[in-house]
Formats: structure tokens, C-alpha cells, sequence
């Protein structure tokens, strides 16, 4: 869908002055007048141009006019108001959309350009009388940036599907496009795998009411097409994996004690040819239940301990010749699955531990910044991903979880992803940013509030 | 209504064990064992035991077995279960009450003693097949502190009717007994006042939409006192009001710049004779719409730059003889106050400055400490309140909208306010505890999870 011209027709305007324009986000282009339109909710309509690519029977316009509709005028059953005064309404009165772009009913991705219906809800205003207007109003609009993200984390508190579902509404009035989804963490495993079922048995906090089903992936991942917004999931690897442990047995790397195996568990065992079986099993399936080009494969926090002290894995070192540089094991085991997701014809996302500990990954690789300071600050972090030709999207200073007294969003606001030293090829290669809501502390009660 | 036992005639176990005992807040003495009996929500019912004080008609408790019904089985239209194995249910299984106090139907007071339904249906859980069941137990409960207070500042943001409405079920499920309705503040006046009308018009964010009617402040009352729970008032004055100033002129002091007025607005004018009559009539009606023996007079936070800068109330300094000790004129304003509330029988609870600036009170009074380390700390304000005589509250710990991330409760829930060095006849004193939510940037979007 293309939206770069929001075009109104409707006509006759009412005699008084309205409220201040209050638009979110801000357009590129305003023109505002304090002319306005008296809009009637039985008669108006939005209409598809005769010269547009898409028409009646794309179901994301068809079933957005329908939602627009139900969030201007509500689901009240409208009388037709009495006229007095200078106030006229057009029998006709209709919002017509242009299309440019054909494809209208494809998944959304990386190079969508966006509709133009919220920023029209945003402008519709309403009297103390009841009378909804828009002001006369012409706006030119893109989005900054291709890639404006949220993270919800599904596994440290599960997240009901219908908290899902009203977060990709919030994202959608936010213009927010991309929904990454990071499914599963040491807390719990919620996603329920159909090649391996275990995985949710033993690994989600009940699996009877605290899963993921196939079906509710699906409604999630329909319910964000129509609004325009791309479905990321992530399941992160070799770290943050305690709760696969529980339904792969040999999984996780055994941790020891001296010389004795301690019962505890570390990341995804490297140096098993079974782990690289279930990994291409595992990955053939996400692959092909997420329609997205991208995977986000995590690959963030991993904790050498574990591998240092198992003799197995300090034999296998030995073997590859990596000395005691266990980041050559790390990259060793996300290059092997890189390659594995690579063969399913899939792009990916990882943290950004994975550019910093030297992994060799495609040049099409997205590398997502989260930390702050270490090992720089992260406007230095995106010039060195950017420098080395990478795409990059910014998290660190936007955690949304880490809520404190007062007007956070203020300094959320101020943050400018580009304000790094870098030339204009690479400020280019910043794809955008996202949100991030971990859910240490936040779970469906505290969520959209927080949000 | 009193509980200090909680009977249960329950009868008949099924034979496996069921969850830990969670209940909150914890009672002074249970005895619990594994042993459960099946509750059907069909047949059970709540009773009252032949020799209870209070019988059926006793609104309190007639509607409190109703709501707990359907706090415990849902509105579900519940089907006979099929029984199978070893549980059975009893036809008329059932909760016998009897209450030892007379008049049930009064309003709650300090003096109340606290009913168990709470406690009962805590006790009640629910296996994954559907079936409900209660541990054989035995309770004694008591509250340690008679003053278990929340209050809610509805003037920063206004809060709709429904949210206080929530926030009190969120108050019984928690054995909270006090809503400190902090009302109006310099933001806003939402409260209407019939003897005032323009307080609300011109005071409020909205007189239309933004204002809690004589209507409106009955069901709040009656929705409380259903659930035990008193409402305690605040007018706060002097300061904290210039929100009452928009609505009646002459009622705050004019600050000067030099020997000008500068056009702003100070506390109220505590040297006009018209002020104090307009405090008599606005407290008149405020006494008797608001039933408790207990007013929250306010009293806080007093600045004194712009007394300070009114040549007219530098004059009524000299010839009062206070010097320059305005701690002595505001004195002046709030016993005169306290004389007026005194008048209509009503007791009051002010903020820890009036202690502090030695403002002459009733012995009666009730001092609530909300500073945490100025002039002293907390503990040792409560010391010196006590050990002058007075009843003492204690918020300051306990400020639930300076949310931090992470788990804040832990340091909420640690606070022992009876820890200060102090004889027991001291300790006596403290009546309990009041959590407070102010509204700076709380509204009804976020104050149920920050609750």
C-alpha cells in the first residue's frame, strides 16, 4: 500500500475552529487549515480510487476501512442528527484511498511502504455536542526509518494470545511495523513445536493453559498482516536455552564440578553432531511456520563457564585448535547454524554479541544493538557495525521494562539512532530500532499500561 | 461482624493433597493439614449460625455471600458433576457465619472488627479437572494494626468513578479497611460541592466529564462500606490549593512582587475573616457528606514565600505579634480550622507538619508521618509523635507511585512500623499504616497494576 499523499474529499465545512492538530507520530509534511469538515457516521465511507492497485477484495483495506470505521464513530447505532446553523453534511462524504503498489494482500516486509488510515483516525475530532470534523488538512508522509520494532518476551512470563493481539493494536496507532516475538528463554518454553512436543511439555510453566499452539500463531501472525505489521521470531541460541534442556535430553551442555558432572546445565552443547540434527530439524520447522524472510537467532549472553569446565568440550577445543578462546567455540556453533537457517532461504537477525565476538556471518546479516556502555557506548557500537557494512537496529536505550518514577518517554524521545560519527552510507545502513518489554517484572497485568 | 474463628462445616475429604496453603496476608495462628473437601458449587452455600448476631437481611453480609459466590465459582451456570472414585459431595455443604457484634449494618469504624470471607475463599482452589476443594484448616485471625489505609489522589488526574470502584475490591481482597480519598490538590476541584458549585465549574479539568457528584461520592461511600471499608476525606489547606481559587475569589493569598501583586496566588488567606467563613459553611457540608468520624485536614507542605511577600499579611504578623515566625500564622489558620471541624463533631487526621510547626491540636488528633528522612526519620517522628501523646500513621515508606524496576514490594513488605525506639504504651499509638498512590503520573490507565 502507498500513502505518501493522504488525499480527503470530503467537502463543506463548518464555521468554528477546531483543536490543535495532534498527530503520533509527527508527519513529514503538514499543511493545516482551521477549515473543517463535518463528518457523518451514517453516511461516510471509505472508497478505493478507480485507479488504484488494489480494490474491493483486498482484505487488509476491506477489513481496516472496517476497523477504521468502528474507531471513529464506535459501534453506537447512529441517528441521523438534526442540522442547524451553518453546519452541512455531505450525503456522500468519503474518504478515498490510492493504492500505488500493487500486492495488497501480501505479508508485509523489510520494503512495505505503510497506509495512510491511522494517521486519517489521528485527525478526526469530535465536539462536546457529538459531531465529528477533521480539519482541512494536507499531509505528506514516510516513515524515517523501515524497521520500527517492539520486543514482548513471551518466555520469563507467558503472555496471554489476547495480550498479544492488543499490543500489535497499540503498535498499529503507533505506526509501529515489526513485532518481534521472542518466544522462549531459560524461564519457559511456550512455543509448541510439532516435531518436538516435549519441548512445551516439559519446558512451558503448564502446558495445558501457558503454550502457544499452532493456531495461535497463525491468528497472530493474520492479525499483524492486517495491520501491516511483520511477525519476528526470534528463539535464541546457544545461551538463554535452560528450559529446551528440559524436553531434549543431551541438549544443553552437562556443567561440572571438579571432575564430576554437577546436575546443573550451560548453553547448547557445541560439539555434538545431535545438536546440529535437532537444530536443523527444530529451524526446518520455525522456518517454515514463520512466512517472515527473517529469523531473529539471538546468540546474546553466552556464559563460558559452563563450557570451561566440561572435559568433553575442553577436548574438543583442543581438537579445533581454538586454544582457550571459547568465543571461537561460540562462533563455531552459530556459524554452523547460520548456515543450517541460510539453506531454508531465510535472512536473520542477531544480538549484537555475535558482531563483537567476530562471528563470520552473510553480509545481509542484521545486527541488533542492546547494551549500553560495554563493550562501548552504543552510538560507538552502531559506527563499528555500520563501518563493517552491516545493517543495524538499535535497541539499548529504548528498554521499555525498565521502568522508573516519572517521564521515562522523554528521554526514549529524545534518543536520535543516527547521531553517531559515521558518513552517509553507513547512517544508511541503520534499519530502524526497537522497543524492548522483557518480562522479568511485566506480565499481562502490567504490560499495556507500561507500554 | 467478627471472625476471629473461621468455622468450616465442610465435611467429607477427597483423598489427594492439594496446593500450599497461600494466603495473604498471612493470619496470626492456622493450623492446616492435607485432608480437602470437595466444594460443589451447586449446593454450597454460606449460612448464619443460629446464634450470630447478625441474620439474613444484614446487607453487609447478605450481599458480601454473594459476591464471594461469584469470586469463588464464577457466573458460570454450573453443571452436577459426574462423581467418581473416592470424592463425594455433600448436598448442603455450606459456610456457617457467626458474628458476636451487634449491628452489622452500621458504617465500618477504627473499632470495626474484620469479617473472613476474605480468608475463606483464599482457601478454596480449583484442580485442572474443574473440581474445587478447601483444606481442612483452622484459623484464628486478628488485624495487628485497626488503620489499614490506600490513598488515591483523584487531582493530578482524575480518576473515573470505576476505577476507585476496582481499587476498593483490590483493597478487601487485600484486608485494606481505609480509602484515604485525597480529593482535590492544586491541580484540580473535582469534588461538587453544592454550597460552592463554582468550585468544580472553574476548579475542575472538566465540570462535565471530570467531577465526582454528590452521586458519585454516595457510591463510593456505600460501595466501601459493603466491603468494611471507611472513607476518610482529605480537604488539604493551606497550601495545595490553587486549584480552590479559581472558583472563589479572595480565598487565596495575592503574592507581591516588591510592592506590587504579581498576578499569582499563594495558600489560602489566613488573615481574612472571610476565609474562615467560608471554611465553616464548605466544612459543614464536607461533614456531612462524608460520614466517617474522621475528616484528613491536610495541612502539608505550607510555602510561606508568598505570605511572606503580602505587605497585608505582614501587618497582621506585627499586630499578632508572630515576628517573623510564619509557623506561628499558619498555627493560627489551622486551629482555627480544627475549631470549626471540632464544632461538627468530627475527628481529624492531619500530615506530620502540623506536629512539627507545634500547631496546638485536640489530644485526639491523628498525625500521619509521610516524610522519610526531613526533619527526622520516619521511625524517630513517629517516636516523638507518640511520645507527645498522639496517634500516629505511617506512610512514608509506602509511597507505591515512586515505582522503581524490580520487585519494589520487597522493601514495602519488610517495614515494621512499630521499630522505633519507644515503650509499649508509645507503640500503642501507632493505629496502622496508609500506602499512598499520588497522581502525578498515575491515572486510570496504570493505577491497577501499580496497586
Amino acid at each position: 500500500m502507498a500513502g505518501s499523499k493522504l488525499w480527503l474529499s470530503l467537502l463543506l465545512a463548518a464555521a468554528f475552529p477546531g483543536p490543535a492538530t495532534a498527530l503520533w507520530p509527527w508527519p513529514q509534511y503538514i499543511q493545516t487549515s482551521d477549515w473543517h469538515y463535518t463528518i457523518s457516521p451514517h453516511s461516510f465511507q471509505f472508497k478505493y480510487h478507480v485507479r488504484s492497485a488494489a480494490q474491493s477484495g483486498c482484505s487488509v483495506l476491506d477489513e481496516a476501512f472496517q476497523r477504521y470505521r468502528d474507531l471513529l464513530f464506535g459501534s453506537e447505532s447512529w441517528q441521523r442528527p438534526a442540522l442547524t446553523g451553518e453546519q452541512h453534511t455531505l450525503e456522500k462524504d468519503s474518504l478515498v484511498i490510492l493504492v500505488v503498489t500493487p500486492g495488497c494482500d501480501q505479508l508485509p516486509s523489510l520494503e512495505s511502504v505503510e497506509n495512510c488510515l491511522e494517521t486519517f483516525s489521528q485527525l478526526v475530532w469530535r465536539s462536546p455536542e457529538g459531531t465529528f470534523f477533521i480539519n482541512k488538512t494536507e499531509i505528506e508522509d514516510f516513515p524515517r526509518f523501515p524497521h520500527r520494532g517492539l520486543l514482548l518476551d513471551t518466555s520469563r512470563h507467558y503472555l496471554p494470545l489476547h495480550s498479544i493481539l492488543d499490543t500489535l493494536d497499540a503498535m498499529a496507532y503507533n505506526k509501529f511495523n515489526v513485532f518481534h516475538w521472542h518466544l522462549v528463554d531459560d524461564s519457559s518454553f511456550p512455543y509448541e513445536s510439532f516435531a518436538f512436543p516435549e519441548l512445551t511439555r516439559k519446558g512451558s510453566y503448564n502446558p495445558a493453559t501457558h503454550i502457544y499452539t499452532a493456531q495461535d500463531v497463525k491468528e497472530v501472525i493474520e492479525y499483524a498482516r492486517l495491520r501491516g505489521i511483520r511477525v519476528l521470531a526470534e528463539f535464541d541460541t546457544p545461551g538463554h536455552t535452560l528450559s529446551w534442556g528440559r524436553g531434549v535430553s543431551g541438549l544443553l551442555t552437562p556443567c561440572y564440578s571438579g571432575s564430576q558432572p554437577s546436575g546443573t546445565f550451560g548453553p547448547v552443547n557445541p560439539i555434538l553432531n545431535s545438536t546440529y540434527e535437532f537444530m536443523n530439524t527444530f529451524f526446518l520447522e520455525v522456518s517454515s511456520v514463520f512466512p517472515d524472510f527473517y529469523l531473529h537467532l539471538g546468540g546474546d549472553e553466552v556464559d563460558f563457564t559452563c563450557w570451561k569446565s566440561n572435559p568433553d568440550v575442553q577436548a574438543f577445543m583442543k581438537k579445533k585448535g581454538f586454544g582457550n578462546d571459547f568465543k571461537q567455540l561460540e562462533s563455531f556453533y552459530i556459524q554452523t547454524l547460520l548456515d543450517i537457517v541460510s539453506a531454508y532461504g531465510k535472512g536473520y537477525v542477531v544480538w549484537q554479541e555475535v558482531f563483537d565476538n567476530e562471528v563470520k556471518v552473510r553480509p545481509d546479516t542484521i545486527i541488533q544493538v542492546w547494551r549500553e556502555e560495554v563493550p562501548v557506548s552504543y552510538l560507538k557500537e552502531l559506527a563499528l557495525i555500520t563501518e563493517a557494512g552491516f545493517r543495524a537496529l538499535l535497541s539499548a536505550p529504548w528498554y521499555l521494562n525498565r521502568i522508573s518514577y516519572g517521564p521515562d518517554w522523554e528521554d526514549f524521545y529524545r534518543v536520535d539512532p543516527l547521531s553517531f560519527e559515521g558518513g552517509p552510507e553507513q547512517k544508511a545502513l541503520v534499519i530502524g530500532g526497537e522497543a524492548c518489554m522483557w518480562g522479568e517484572y511485566v506480565d499481562s497485568t502490567n504490560l499495556v499500561p507500561r507500554l
